[in-house]
């Protein structure tokens, strides 16, 4: 332990269910659609139809809420085969709005782990989603002050975070990610050569799990919650 | 001339309209949304209606396409007092794809001037918009090569251009900007001591213009096309 974090110098972030509360928003909207469009279809097929949208218009409309609302429309029109009343797109748009305005809800520990990491090591945050939507979320958040740099990625494979370390002038050796995601957050980062710590979240989108067999004989750590990430920076020193 | 650009060691071009043509094809798809909203008011009256919806959401949905549908849906349900048809919406959400999947085209000369500059400066684009919109389109463009670096910044006031240049260790005085937005592109820039070239697209949309009055003393040049401001470099030499 003591060996494989003493090249580290600089630690990255996720920030969506890393740092703050945001799957469960998406399950609750998702929860809402259901019971719009419970006329026209069981909570079960709507949350697989809704999926099945979001994933053939991700390549267009990429993350984050606003995507996700003209996909929730999208299927409205569909399931309903184009009967769906005035009164249920407009709940949808403000369904996507409230997601977009809600507050921040901390994870626990999470100011803490980063005050304690911010006096010996380079925080950043390595977020992927909408840029305003993660701006926002940001500033909100009041955490602002702990990260030397934001990054908003469009994508979180091998070549943006290799990308983003050559452009932040980092070594691979020298960079720890954490983050709640295996998919986004951690095998990239372990197929790098990187370091990566894992605090699973309760949910996950259907669409960044990974299955047993691609996460085979990857080396990372897995902690249950964010604050025991400082042990081992402790038994660093 | 000579000593106003001496010192520039760094050029950021703006994508949207000095890059490729961008504007143009909001332009159209308002006029689509006015032929199928015509049966509840005049083009004018719609164009003005959505405009104003686009305003008022921007702060949350910030630029891009995903934003501007999300408003023109709310206009139809709007303007037809909850009674548009799903034809109208399912239509709207096809232009919107429409819009994102558009070819590039490439504005007079732009790979040309590119081309010249880059051996003797570094070259940075600095856009606003959607991230997945706007390096979708780099990438379409054929234009990454030229770039050393790529922001895509969800505002473009003085602070955010401030903070990157800041980020990438570039003195004000060593940055030329060159744009089509007056708002966006030039007066930020005179304001934080920087250079800026206006080349101005046909076609501005409203909420880019600005006042004579705020641009009154600001010092800039402005060219009529993109290959103009070789002139200015060749002459530097």
């Amino acid at each position: 332990m003591k060996n494989k974090y003493n090249n580290i110098k600089v630690i990255g972030f996720d920030a969506d269910d890393t740092l703050w509360v945001n799957e469960t928003y998406f399950r609750e909207a998702e929860e809402q659609a259901g019971r719009l469009l419970s006329h026209y279809e069981t909570p079960n097929k709507i949350d697989q139809e809704l999926f099945k949208i979001e994933i053939k218009n991700l390549p267009t409309y990429g993350y984050g809420v606003k995507g996700f609302v003209l996909s929730m429309i999208e299927l409205a029109l569909e399931l309903s085969n184009g009967t769906v009343s005035n009164q249920v797109i407009a709940e949808m748009l403000k369904i996507g709005k409230a997601m977009i305005n809600k507050p921040i809800e901390l994870l626990d520990g999470v100011e803490d782990v980063l005050k304690q990491l911010s006096k010996d090591y380079r925080l950043i945050v390595a977020t992927k989603g909408d840029l305003l939507d993660q701006e926002r979320k940001l500033q909100k958040s009041g955490l602002l002050k702990y990260f030397h740099h934001i990054e908003v990625l469009s994508e979180k494979h091998d070549i943006n975070y290799k990308q983003l370390l050559k452009r932040l002038d980092i070594e691979p050796e020298a960079f720890l990610m954490v983050g709640n995601s295996l998919k986004s957050d951690i095998l990239p980062l372990v197929s790098i050569g990187a370091q990566a710590i894992h605090v699973p979240f309760h949910t996950t989108w259907q669409h960044e799990t990974v299955s047993k067999k691609e996460a085979n004989g990857a080396e990372y750590k897995t902690v249950k919650s964010l604050t025991e990430i400082l042990d081992f920076f402790s038994a660093n020193k």
